[in-house]
């Protein structure tokens, strides 16, 4: 029996955010000096790093929930599912709802509650929860409805990833310029079919690394308590260069699939230079060197959207709207992730 | 094989703040008007109604993560296990760190990081994460656990639940009493013995239900965003009452194992008049009157502190602390919770 994904859904806003719409902004140092450079020049360093040219941003009346409840509608229909039927409805985020007018992060309910309200999901029996495991969130839920469907506890799951990170952001830190909204579901199910999860692993790093990202305060008002989405990024940068590659190497060899059958790696859209970097160290790990249009890519059009971004990419490549060629039965592919926590995982799937 | 509890620990907070410090307060109708009632004859019937005579407030300095780490502490040297050796840390809350001055809720990174930071575990296997899931996430955290072990991707596991909601309440709301601050932690394991959990159900109402607990603004002021923990309390109580005696039977019946021989239920302390109605209830599906001592109760002294009511419960039972009675080997309990969701679960456990 194959756990396997059925069903694939993403909601992407329609407002799209350019570069050039932040060249208004005073980006300003961890110490809240200004930064040494024209705010075209940071922005042509930013793009050259990140890869990201623009992002998109949800509208004022929509909340992650709400992009999570559009993203599992065609999730759904494209699993061609009825909705009663699911056993669990798992919701990753960092945030919560948070509201555009306001710094506060409403979780309760949960964003599962507030999705199955929406779907009109009467089944008490379909369990919603949410899980907070930073970026590599619908990853990790995927894990958890495949030990649920294995356990025998669940035989059909909804794992969603939705943030509104546009609403977190310090306007005076130049990584506000990552970060997008967006959301991105999947069904995961018990099949009789062979393939689909073959192995996963996780792995969170919480001794120096847990603040690696973290809630801090304005660079511009170290006064005032309203915090807002900070990181190291060097650390993280060489926390996921040493790290990543060594959990797909593991996930890969306990497979027992060969390296050179890995069709496609679909990477958490972190940033598009440490993106490469990870994937390449992968490859160097088997003294090869990186495949051509291995790692479909969307960060340059959709920013770091953390947890929706790998569902929402899945999404893209499945319909064709990122590379050309498509997947076959029994290709096999890799879905890995770092973020807060610091977590990262890896799953090789065979689809 | 048995996936059992052993270890138990928890954190209660040394400042108690009594009925009578709610005398200066204003108590207000949903609407804003004054309530008709004088003060003192509005705490008289909360304390009628809920039992509580007293609540625990964490110190301005620390927050529900603090008081995991806490509870987890005493649960580790509880169980006697090297907390390197665990493979999740699983933490149960509805509003992440509130710090004593701020409205906001930190969740980034997750509690679960932070209290594997703070207990200076080291070993990246140890996956941490969090979940929302109103009231009962303690005992949902259980219930992932078991599934863990029982599919094989976990032998020892935390299940932590932590709470500070004296930072989320409208003083101006008479439901602001209930609330209370506190964290319970144990450890799961796979062990050779019999017994341990036997069987479990879970359920989300989300339909009529969804927001029977909510984030909502202040009574005194709505023009101003800010949210906090509010509750439609009639329709929880007659919700509760319908369902969570059916969840307890439904496990109970699937157990096998005789309702004359449950000796403990450990309920979510919610509400003593309705926490006994449920009991009561439950009873009374099998025409049977409610058995003196069954259900030991902290309330009065401890009030409502959400996910954490029930494993400090439990663990100042076992310590001998509210009732003078003890468990036995084979000696069989239930835990039972509602909350936010709305949710409800249950789990019947072989001691």
């Amino acid at each position: 029996m194959g756990v396997k994904i059925t069903g694939v859904g993403s909601y992407i806003p329609q407002h799209v955010e350019k570069n050039e719409s932040f060249m208004e902004n005073t980006f300003l140092n961890t110490d809240g000096s200004k930064i040494n450079y024209s705010t075209d020049v940071i922005i042509d360093k930013f793009k050259a790093i990140t890869g990201i040219a623009e992002r998109r941003y949800a509208k004022t009346h929509q909340t992650a929930s709400d992009l999570g409840f559009l993203a599992a509608e065609k999730a759904i229909e494209d699993a061609g599912i009825d909705p009663e039927t699911l056993d669990y409805i798992i919701v990753a985020h960092n945030f919560g709802d948070v509201r555009s007018d306001s710094v506060q992060s409403d979780i309760l309910p949960s964003l599962a509650s507030r999705i199955k309200h929406s779907l009109g999901i009467k089944n008490p029996s379909c369990v919603g929860y949410d899980i907070l495991f930073g970026c590599p969130g619908w990853v990790e839920g995927v894990i958890q409805a495949n030990a649920y469907i294995k356990s025998g506890i669940a035989k059909r799951c909804l794992v969603i990833g939705a943030e509104t990170l546009s609403r977190v952001v310090d306007k005076y830190d130049r990584d506000s310029m990552i970060y997008s909204d967006g959301a991105g579901a999947t069904i995961i199910e018990g099949t009789a079919e062979e393939g689909g999860i073959l192995t996963h692993k996780t792995a969170t790093f919480a001794a120096d690394e847990a603040y690696y990202l973290f809630s801090g305060k304005s660079y511009a008002e170290p006064e005032n308590d309203t915090r807002y989405i900070k990181m190291h990024g060097r650390k993280i940068y060489n926390f996921a260069l040493t790290n990543v590659p060594l959990a797909m190497k593991e996930c890969v060899d306990e497979s027992g699939v060969s390296i050179d059958r890995i069709k496609k790696i679909f990477i958490h859209q972190a940033n598009e230079k440490m993106d490469e970097a990870i994937v390449a160290r992968f490859y160097k790990l088997y003294d090869k060197p990186m495949p051509d249009h291995i790692m479909p890519m969307s960060i340059s059009k959709l920013g770091n959207s953390s947890v929706a971004t790998i569902p929402t990419l899945y999404d893209l490549y499945l319909q064709g709207e990122i590379q050309q060629d498509n997947l076959n039965p029994g290709d096999v592919i890799i879905f890995a992730s770092v973020g807060a926590g610091m977590n990262i995982n890896a799953m090789v799937y065979k689809y």
